[in-house]
Order: C-alpha cells, then structure tokens, then sequence
C-alpha cells in the first residue's frame, strides 16, 4: 500500500511517520504541507535524520492520485471539508484524523466547529472509524472519518454499559484531562511552556467541539441518551489522555458484574485492555502505544459507576487508530505494524 | 506569640515557616521532630540557610510549655491524636494540620483513617479552622483542626450553594487533582519522580479519607446533603489543587445569579477570589499564595452546575489557613503576614 | 517613591509587581506596554485579580515624569536604548533590565546584539548594577543598566577568584542551564510546551549575547582574563539558573583555601550564600528569592576549580536585583522588600 | 536464541523486555528477581498486560543454564561480580548492564565504587560492549561488560578527536546531564517527585563511578589522555543524557574539518548521527531509541572545541547498547531488532 500525508509537519503527521515505519505493508511516498514546500522533511523534524529523506510537497490531488492508494489527512478543521471530496473524486482513498467528517448533522458541525460543513454527500460516505464498534462498515469504506482523542476514550469507556442501557441516561459526567500535545504544534499561549508547566488548566468549559461527536456515537447506540456533561483540562505532560467518566446505574450492579460486562464486550479487541479488580490505569502506562486501557469502580454509598479510560492522545487518539483502520481497510490483522510496547517509564 | 512547630521535617512544617518569617507578630522559637533530633534544621532544608538557625528538638510538652504559647503540628495523622491532648493539658494553644481532630464521629475516624481516634473530649474541644466559614468560633478556639486541602477547595467551592439548598442534594460530584507536594515528603512509589514526571494517575478511588470530613461539613450546612462522590487524582506538578465539582441545580438558574451568590458571598472573604464571568482559575494563578479562586459555569443544555475552585495545596490547603486560623485566634486581622502575590510564572 | 514599569506584559515586569508588592516605600503608580492600552492589566495576568487594578498605559515619558520618580524598563532589547535618554531628559530616574545599556563599546554591542547602539553619552552614563561589587557607584547613580540573568550568575560566581588573580586566565569555561521563563512570555517554538517538556537543549552555540557582558565584567577585575567558553542550555522547567564554572587554578589551592576566599569576599553581602564544603546548591533552593546561592570544589586530579552558581534568573537575574539597585540609590537598607525565603518545595 | 533478564523489576530490566518484544530472533523465557519471587511480572509493571505473563523467578544458574542461551544482568553494582563468573560457569553468555566488569584496574572498580571487584579472570574475560569501536572483539565475546549511559555519550563524542589525537590531552571537560531514570527504580530523596520537579541538580561531585571507566577507555585510544573533568547533574526529566564536552585543539581546526573527521568516523556506524553543521541535538529527539547523536563546535575565539553528545539512557545506556551487543555475538545485523524511531514529541 502506497500512501500520502497531507499535513505532514503536525504532531498527527509525525506520529503516522514514527509508527507507519515499522509497518511491514505500507511504504510513505510522499508527504505534503501547505508550507515549507520543497525543504526536507527534517528540517521540521531533526529527530528523523537518516529515517525519513523526503521534502514536503504542494498538495494536488491529481498528482498524488498517479503516485499513491491512500491519502492521511493530519490537518486541522477545515481542510478537509473541501481536500476530501477532491481526493476521493480521483479514486484515492482517505482516512481523515481530523474532526470535519465526523459529525453527520451539518448544523451540529457548523454551530461547534464555527466553519463551514463538509458537502452532505462527503459526510454520509465518510465511515466512523472507531475499530471497537464499527469494524464491518470500516472494512467497506473508502472514506474515514478518525475518532477524536477525548471521543475515543469516552466511547471505549462508556460503550458496554451504553449498549446495554444500564445506566440512567441523562447521567453521564466526564472529566477528562488531556496532555498538551493535544493542542498542536501551532504556538499559542496556552501550549507556551512557562504558562503551562507546574500547572493545571480547564478550558473550552462547555464548549468543546468533541461533545456533538461523542453524544451521536453514544446515541447511535441507545437513541435515549441525554446530552452529557463534559469538561477538559490540560495536564503539564507531553502524551496521554484520561477520561475519568461517571454514571448513575439504572440497577442495583456488583463490581464483579461490571467487570464481566466488560471483559466479555473486550475480550477479542486486542488494544482494550480491561484492567483488574481495584487496578486504575495511569497514562503513562498505555504511552506510545495503541492501548486504551480501562478501570471500573462500583460505589455502593452512592450507586455511581466510574470508568477510568486512558489512550495515548497521539497514537490511539490519533495516529494508530488511523493506522488500525488502514489494516482493517487492507484486509490485514488490524495489529499489523501496531504492536509498540508502551515505553515506561 | 511565640510559637513551636512539631513535625518540622515535613513539607507542612517547611511551608509554615516560609510564611511566618514573614509574619510580623511571631516569632519561632522551636522546631520538633520525632528523629534528627540535635542536627541543625539546614541540613533537612538547605534553602533555609542563614534564615533559620534552630536545630531539631525532642518532642516533650512540659518543655515546650515553658518556652510558647502555642504549637502548630504538622505530623502525619496517628500523632495529634495522641499529643494534641498532652500539649493542651500544657496549657498550650494548638493548631492540628493533620486530620486526627476532623472528624467528630469516632468511628468514621477509625473506619476512613484505620487508626485510633483521639479521646472524645479532645475531639468536641476541637474547633474546625475553616475561617470563611466559622470565624466566630475560630476566634475563641483553644484547639484547631485545620482543615485538609482537598476540602477546604471543595467546601468554599460548594458552600453558597449548599447553604441556599439550591442543589439535588445527593447530585454533588467532585472530580479533584493534586500535586505531588500533597503526599508529602516520605517516600513512596507514587511519589518517585520517573514514575509520576509525565504522567496523570488516579489514586485511592472512592477510598479516600477527606470523603468523611467534606460530607461532615456540608451536612453541618444543610442536613440533608447526600452521600458524595469524590475522586483523587496526581497532577505532574510540585504544588496547587484543582477541585472540578458538578452539581444538579434544583431550579434553573443564570449564569448572573450564580456569579451574584457567589459575588454575594464571598464579598468579605479576603482570600476567595471569585473569577468573573467566563473566566476559570489555573492551579498556577494562586501558587505560594492563600487565596481560593474559583470559577462558574451553568450549562443550559444538562442543568448543571460547575465550580471549579483551585488552591496551593500548602498554603491556603495547609500552612497558610493555620496561620490565617493564629491571627483569628489572636484578634489579628486575618491578612496578617499573608499577602503573598501568588508566583506566577 | 513612586515608579512606574514599561515593559509590563513581559515576565520581568510581572515579577517587579509581586516584589515591590511587599516594598514599604515604593508606590506602583502605572504600568506601560507599547500595546493593549487601556485594557485592565489582569487580563494579561489574572492571578493579580485583586491585587493590582492598572490598566495599561501608553508609553510617554513627558506625562510619566509628572507623576513617578523612577522607571523601571523591563523590555526587549531594542527599545530602551531610545527610551532611556527620552526619560533621563525628563529627570526621571531609569532602572533598565534589558541589555541595551550594558556594553560599553558600542562596537560590541552591535555585533552581539545585531540593533544599533544606544547613544555614547547614555551608554556612558550608565552604571552597571551589580550591587555586590559596584555599590558606590550605584549609590549616585541615575542610570542603571541591570545585569543579565546569566551574567549575574557567572559574576558573582567567579569573582573572588578574578579579582585575586588566582586562575590561569584563559582558562574559563561556563556551563549554564536556563530555565524557560528565561525565554520570555513571547511564543516561539523553543518555549512551545511540547516541544521543551521532557527534553534538554543546548542553543546559541558560541553566539550568545551574554558573552560580551561578561567578559567586560571580568575584564574590569583582571585585564588579562581571555575569552571565555560561554554555553547556554534549556532545562524543562519555569525558574532557576545553574551556572558549572570550570577554571584552573594557577597554584595548587586547597578546598579549605577556596571557601576561606568565598566566605570572606561574601561576608556582607546578604544576598550571597557560600554553601558548606562538600554541598551544593540546585535551583530549587533560590526559587522565587533574591539569593545567589554558591558551592565550590577543587579536584586535585585536574588542578581545576568549579565554582556551581544559581540565581532564580527572575528575581536575582531581573526584577529583585533591580529593586536592590532602587534600594541603594535610595538609601535604604538593600534587602528592604526583598526577604522572601525560597518557596520549597 | 533464548534469554533470561536478572533484576527485571528495575528500569534496565523493563527496558529490556521493551525493545526485546520487537526483537525477531530472540524469546525472553525467564525474569528472575531477588525478591517478589512468584508474583507476575506485571504487578512491578502493570503497562506490559497482555504482553508479559512471567512471573519473577529465583535466581538459579544451573536451572537457568538449561532454559536459557545467554542471560543479561540488569542488577545494581556488587551482584554481577558474584553471579557473572557462576553463569559463565554454566556454559551461559552474558551481558551485564551494570558496572561490576567495567573497569580493568580491580583496585580502581574498588576506590570508585566502594565494594568488592569481581574476579580477576572475569574481568580479564570480559569485553567491553561499545559496538562502535570494539566490534571485531564482540564477535568472539561470551561475557560483555555493557557501557555505562554516562560514558556511553562521552566516549562516541570524543573517539574521533582522541583515536586521531587531535586534542590536548588533558583538556578534557565533561559537562553531562541525565534525566532521572538514570537513578533507578529504588526509592532515594534525590529522585523524589516533589524535590525534583522544576529543578536542576549538581551531584556526585568529581566522585562519579562512571569517570575511571572513561578515562579507561580514552586511555585505550590514547595513552596520554590525562584525568578528566567530568561533573553530573539531574534534569527533570524521564529520559535522556546530554554530554557536553569541551576539549581544546592541538593545532587549529576548522568546523569543516571538524564535520568531515566525525562523518567518516560514523560513516558505516548506524546508530551514531553526526548532525549537520550548525545543528545540535536535544535529549527528545533521540527519545525511545538506539541512536546516539552528535553536534560539532570550533570557537575561533577561544581554539575550543564542544562536542554534544545525546542518548535515551536506557536504551543506547543500557538496553539498547546490550541488544545491540547481542546481535554482534549472535552473528546478526547490530540493528536487528532495534529500528526503534525516536518518540517525538
């Protein structure tokens, strides 16, 4: 499979390149940026001296049709609303990491994304591209729309106990803090290093652009799901995303319950891991890797469920899970080229 | 008021003294520990070099009656239990930092804390050092309990509303995240740098020993506030704890009227900055300084509330209130020798 | 004495703010920017919310004469060597943190710094502050041009050895490790929290501007000292500056003899801290204070000296050791307003 | 080839298991611990579920000897000077990670580290793993003395310089900065989270282990290299040395030169990048994997040359380095197994 990253010089491009490296199927032929075209690929990221030789290149859907199978697009909201169509008009196939083709209903894009939707047709053709739960339509699809980092983590999280309407629907409150990559390589001061370091910050407090996403997901499951209560923080920390996720059980549940649900829902996923009994996953514990890795809490004052659920925002959130939808794509075992180790410590 | 500082190794201990080398109405005269007794105090914390030049000394009430007037205490919990009364018979002032003299039901203590409670006339003696919110009883006080810092952010976080009986009362979540500084200077494997640098952990999931001393303090506040649900979590950073509390409104309510309760009552409260609207505090914004800032949200689309209330774990978690609770207990104004700029950045 | 800072957004003018806050005899009277006049200053720092109610004003020195006695310059370079004579001409009195005012030979500072020299007639009038070793002069000073971060470092660490003559005079080499805040509160991708977290640079290879400063400084003591070896690295945190002095020794020394010269060169200095044989100083044990703090060996395999220095690069390095310079052409006591023991941990 | 890992509970011995995962020609069959004896592996490192099912074995050469090929000691200095020559006596091949059979000269392994030296026949047995410079012996070798991460660093940056004898042969000074995990995995003040974070650290002063085993090697290429000045300090950070090393010329060079000496050194070397002129490397960019990077400079000013020299501490320190070794003896491309691309950001 010959591919192309569009948006090569973000964090999302970088990561596809680190990990598409050890892919036994994939070649990178080409990578292309809406800037610094024709400097070496290096010079963006030094750390790949005598890995990668490319020089960024101008993005032209019909030169890269004659070159490449699939296109990665690692760029921010808004390009690939109008990049997509082009693509898949000359025949290539795409897999978008970015948040333009996920939302189905325009109106919901367009109010928390404040740009222009994607064409409908773009929209229903483009495939969520969440493997857990979605795994037939991925295997047909030539359109991916990649799940979001903090969506990812919450509908892993929350996806057992949704599809088996346990939980009272209007209950559902996520915590969820994020490490700093998550915001990008584009300087801004909330990634300035003085103002974030030995720091704790909330921010977009209800507004985050993920809540539409993870709301139809979950009520593509179970239609009754009420809105959900969201918040996100940054975390002082390069990679890692945990979503601290509580919910009110409609019944009466044990600890041991829960955790059968959930080993038996996960149990031939092979990058969820259920953890054990009284074990909560750290976020450094899944780093590097395509892991999202679970905790489960019953407390019995209070009748609330907890879901802990960590991910590499990079990597699962991100770039892995593009790569695990490629494999599905191919035909491949979806853990082809994805079996990195988390690196601890 | 000369005073004594026992437990003077820790990180409470350290933190008292910073700040009341600035205090111009004390002066400290002795520094315990229960080891390194006669080595000089430097040699624990070198940063203090040419400030302070007591040596460590044995812990012995009958001494140190004859020498202060009152005793901060600044031991691991299992101590003040135990001296608290000694130090009192003393006739001494004392003001507990540890969480032995918090709790007014025994066996809660005991059942939290897996440890022997203090006697119970020691414990009725004690009087809770939340000065937002019990001044008048601070001020004729023998015998303080300190607050901890996890609640004392979610108690002023909480108060206005919990005192109106705006709130479901069994609706109350508390998402909170520490620094590293909050487990103290002992060593532990939570506490190792290369395991905790880069990495967000949950800890003591629905087991942690502030649950008792929080609901205590609300249901001192409205009786029929329910059982809560309060998460622990570690933050890669030295010090500042950020308390991220949901609560179901009973009516609808604006954004304006939230902001005027809170405005309302906290107008006297020289150390709780209420953030205007639309803006949230940062852990960094109140570090090495005693205030507790807080931020609100409504959201329209869930009926639910947000608080978000941050503090320095040390100080207005720790030191910081002790010595507010001194200048009370002394008649002072409470600001005394604590109008420390937080440092920023 | 009534003040007013230019330069207010930067870090540098943030950290006048929280020290002189504790001044008893200085009044902040307005605060300068060359952009975002008008607004409040706690948008640009909310953690002065009820601190400092300024707003920003615009920069002109004929009305900042009529109500301030003296200007603190914490700007970029460039802009105070046009300021300086502008405010001088009005009478006021200038302290300037920048490097404009610095370098003697204009020559030298246009090469260093690639900006046109400020006129020959301010450079000459300014008095270099570094109180340790120029304090008369400082005394009937007008014109303070405040030493760089790293060169008070570097200095103060070296310079019982200079002024006695006692090392081979071409032997110098300064290792020196930054911390961020060094960089400024302007993004650029070297201070990019994702770029830094986590990670060790080295930058500015034999081109800092810090060279020039120093070596006018050392040359002042000792004539034949040579060029010196000046690297500057970035370590992954806000405050602090070590510098690791390498020298030879021109006659075989004894450590006892080395600390004998230190503890003496420093005996009334109170902001220099001659650490006890055998310890040495981190960062950390002068975070947020004004102290130098000093540790010294010699290693009889080498017959080389190293002398290890740290500063917090914005207290001593900037803005503290600027108010020891207004505290002596003042006449006061120089640590007045400056006690503030190091926040640790 | 079948292995076994002694002291799989520490950071080397994780590490190794890490980078083995991927490793085509090689199955871990056993770890082996001196405690914690017959709990799973993964309750020391809850990140490796689903990847490791070891429980921790005794340490039983003879029982080894019939499961295992060769065994690598990822134990702290004093246990493989006992147990190496008793694995060997099995008929096993080793590489020991730690420092026991580093240093030829046994009474300067004893003034240096303070405990027994191994026997004299394993250390003359012992090879030195530093793949390359010693190849050709590696080959032949059944017992390897894995380099330290100190001088690992230290001795690529310089063996140009030295092996051509360009430098002054007692000018050498050694300025090195590691991260944290270079402390290990037991608890100790100096690597505690709290004291730390956002702090920079001088330790070991000229008492550093690692300095007879550089000159050692230094001395091997160039009998007159005198003693060095080698200083270590900690970053707070995971992983990561930089050394930075200044040494004085013989004879004036130019950075040409300089460049074209270090390219043709490494021509033919995989896993040490010269970096282009102008250009130096930080700690990240070699992050996770086996590389070892290199930045030149020449100062004019002074005739000084620095060299900056990075690795990922336990990976070309450790781990890596012996994998490496591995596939030297094992008769496989030294990168087999070990294409790992740096984890950037």
């Amino acid at each position: 499979m010959r591919i192309a990253i569009v948006g090569a010089t973000g964090y999302g491009g970088a990561e596809l390149i680190r990990l598409l490296n050890h892919h036994p199927e994939v070649e990178i032929v080409s990578l292309h940026s809406s800037s610094q075209q024709g400097t070496p690929y290096t010079e963006s990221y030094p750390h790949l001296q005598e890995i990668i030789y490319n020089k960024l290149e101008e993005i032209n859907p019909e030169e890269m049709a004659k070159n490449v199978d699939l296109v990665f697009l690692a760029t921010p909201s808004g390009i690939s609303s109008k990049l997509s169509p082009e693509l898949v008009a000359q025949g290539l196939k795409v897999i978008d990491l970015s948040g333009d083709l996920r939302i189905k209903k325009l109106e919901d894009y367009e109010f928390w994304y404040k740009k222009c939707a994607a064409p409908k047709e773009t929209i229903d053709a483009a495939v969520y591209g969440l493997p857990e739960w979605n795994k037939a339509e991925i295997k047909k699809a030539t359109l991916i729309a990649n799940p979001g980092c903090y969506p990812t983590s919450v509908e892993l999280g929350l996806a057992p106990l949704v599809q088996k309407e346990l939980i009272v629907e209007d209950s559902i409150i996520v915590d969820a803090k994020s490490a700093v990559s998550g915001a990008g390589r584009s300087l801004s001061a909330i990634s300035h290093y003085t103002e974030m370091n030995d720091n704790f910050k909330i921010y977009k407090v209800n507004q985050h652009q993920h809540i539409p996403e993870i709301e139809q997901t979950l009520k593509g499951w179970n239609g009754n799901i009420g809105p959900i209560t969201f918040s996100t923080h940054l975390v002082p920390m390069t990679r890692g995303i945990m979503s601290t996720i509580y919910v009110k059980a409609k019944n009466k549940m044990t600890i041991d319950q829960l955790h059968e649900l959930y080993n038996e829902a996960y149990e031939n996923k092979p990058f969820v891991r259920v953890r054990p009994k009284g074990v909560f996953p750290s976020t450094k514990e899944v780093y590097g890797s395509n892991y999202c890795d679970i905790g489960l809490a019953y407390d019995e004052r209070t009748g609330r469920i907890m879901i802990v659920s960590v991910i590499d925002n990079l990597v699962k959130g991100a770039a892995g899970q593009a790569i695990q939808n490629l494999n599905i794509m191919m035909g491949l075992d979806e853990k082809t080229g994805l079996n990195f180790v988390p690196v601890y410590p």
